[in-house]
């Protein structure tokens, strides 16, 4: 099942229910106004949507919409809880390297997560605000679960059965503003701006193979204006799997019903690969060539990230997002 | 106005205006159901429920309720965004002392402020779940605000204006968490667990004079086990005004609508005036006795935290917490 959410000048947008292939969409305010409602009452929710999903995909309802990505909010155009893991532990490693920073040994085994704001998120189509090209504008490509209630304590076993929907995610940083952010040992605030999902959220079954109830095994497409940028493989070397980064951050709380975890920037060793940030791009770089060559972003850069199955159909639809010069009111 | 959210079983609550002196309440659900819903639509919302509240206070209104704190929520018992700073620069100090960190100068002119959880908040009389002892279990008594929309860039001085409640907050933490958790560098999760909030959120009018559009001028109390623990006010020694957290919270993305910004553990460097946590005790300890005698929380242990005005009346209500074993569901 995939399901969408409508822009439609409120601020939780309309939930739609979309077909495989991402033509076509249906509202069902009988069933749920919101993705959020619908995940508040999952358990009685899910079957009435999966029915109107097989019924779309079969043809058997007619009064459908056409599905357009750019018309789309983030599935979740705001959220409760939005936790993003460094689960590519190999990504760190490189970006801190990057900043001077030396990476602990215990990354390699305690899994690194960030508490992110998600009172505000972009669309998948929305520009990315470019205030002051100094702050040092990046992408992260990324993949997200959003769980159903999660008990405090709960095992990876378990946790794994709490996921509901994936999505994709660009996880935007502001990079020459975390050294000092993480100087003040208080984590990311300002560096960590609103991210951007991905027009659709999807079940776990639509992966069919890909989903092993840990990773998923299929690469991670980023185009950086018009250029491949990267395709590394989401199931290769993630060192925290999605069940780990749910259980690490329920270890001391409960997690609401539409909590939002990231993996962090999917990144492969296979650097023939590419990367899924300019962070990582200009470390190597740094490695190979002495310094730095791609700049970060500014005004008219444009990124998409995508992911596609084995028969090279589009799962999610795209973030498709240009960085546009941001004018404060005055 | 007071506004307070009855515990009905729903994820959200039902909103209800509360008289001045915390004995009546009613249910306005013409007007709102939810405080997020009256706080999504505050300009039309907010004359209606100062029409009850007035209507409440003169006695015009006779279908209303008996108010017991124990019977509400947090006034949110979820949100969007909840943004924790750091005001109390003296804090700062004395805690990173006890944990053995210097204090970069710069904490003095740049606002410390981490991202919190915000999806399952405690109600003001819930238990504190105690899963470890060794963890470290401790109170913070602070005060946060709730705006409206903020837009990214704001000044301080227009921040100001954004201010529309006012409430009470026990940031529960995991002491003996955060050494790990900030040396990986990407701050708080596990050691920052459901907070709770008092009963009643308020509007700026009902300070009188207290409330100087950037600092409350009112002590904060707590009782530790019943026995008076501090009683700093909130308008000394704040380093930075919730005019100027809003600003630094806002600097690279708006703010939604019910976003939560606290000020940080209440501490004067008068310290006759006590403190709002046991961190800060147990390091005036080691500083006169040689070291830290008063243990962190265990089971049975309690916390009240309350705000007087002038003539002694319970402003929020009481937040009146007992630390309770939390058993893990098999």
């Amino acid at each position: 099942m995939k399901l969408a959410t409508l822009k439609n000048n409120t601020r939780d947008g309309q939930l739609v229910v979309v077909n495989h292939d991402l033509s076509l969409a249906i509202a069902i305010p009988d069933v749920a106004h919101t993705l959020q409602f619908a995940l508040d009452h999952w358990e009685e929710c899910k079957p009435k949507l999966e029915q109107y999903a097989h019924d779309l995909n079969s043809g058997k309802i007619k009064n459908d919409l056409p599905f357009k990505n750019q018309n789309m909010a983030s599935p979740l155009p705001r959220a409760y809880q939005w936790a993003d893991g460094s689960a590519y532990v190999n990504h760190v490693e490189l970006v801190r390297q990057a900043r001077g920073a030396e990476l602990p040994d215990n990354f390699w085994h305690d899994p690194l997560l960030y508490q992110g704001g998600s009172d505000t998120f972009l669309g998948p189509y929305d520009a990315i605000p470019l205030v002051d090209e100094a702050w040092g504008l990046d992408f992260e490509a990324e993949i997200a679960v959003i769980t159903t209630d999660v008990s405090m304590g709960i095992t990876p076993e378990k946790a794994s059965e709490k996921i509901c929907l994936f999505m994709l995610v660009n996880d935007i940083s502001l990079r020459n503003l975390i050294p000092n952010e993480l100087a003040k040992g208080f984590g990311f605030f300002q560096s960590k701006p609103s991210s951007a999902f991905s027009p659709v959220a999807i079940t776990p079954d639509e992966f069919i193979q890909a989903w092993d109830g840990k990773k998923i095994n299929l690469p991670l497409t980023t185009y950086y204006n018009k250029q491949l940028f990267g395709t590394p493989n989401a199931g290769v070397d993630m060192t925290f799997d999605f069940p780990t980064l749910i259980a690490h951050a329920a270890k001391t709380r409960k997690l609401n019903a539409g909590t939002i975890i990231g993996s962090g920037t999917i990144s492969n060793y296979d650097k023939s690969k590419g990367s899924s940030c300019i962070a990582e791009k200009r470390m190597l770089e740094m490695i190979t060539k002495g310094k730095a060559e791609t700049p970060f972003m500014k005004a008219g850069d444009h990124v998409r990230i995508e992911m596609f199955d084995h028969e090279k159909k589009s799962l999610f639809g795209a973030i498709d997002q240009e960085v546009k010069q941001y004018a404060h009111a005055l």
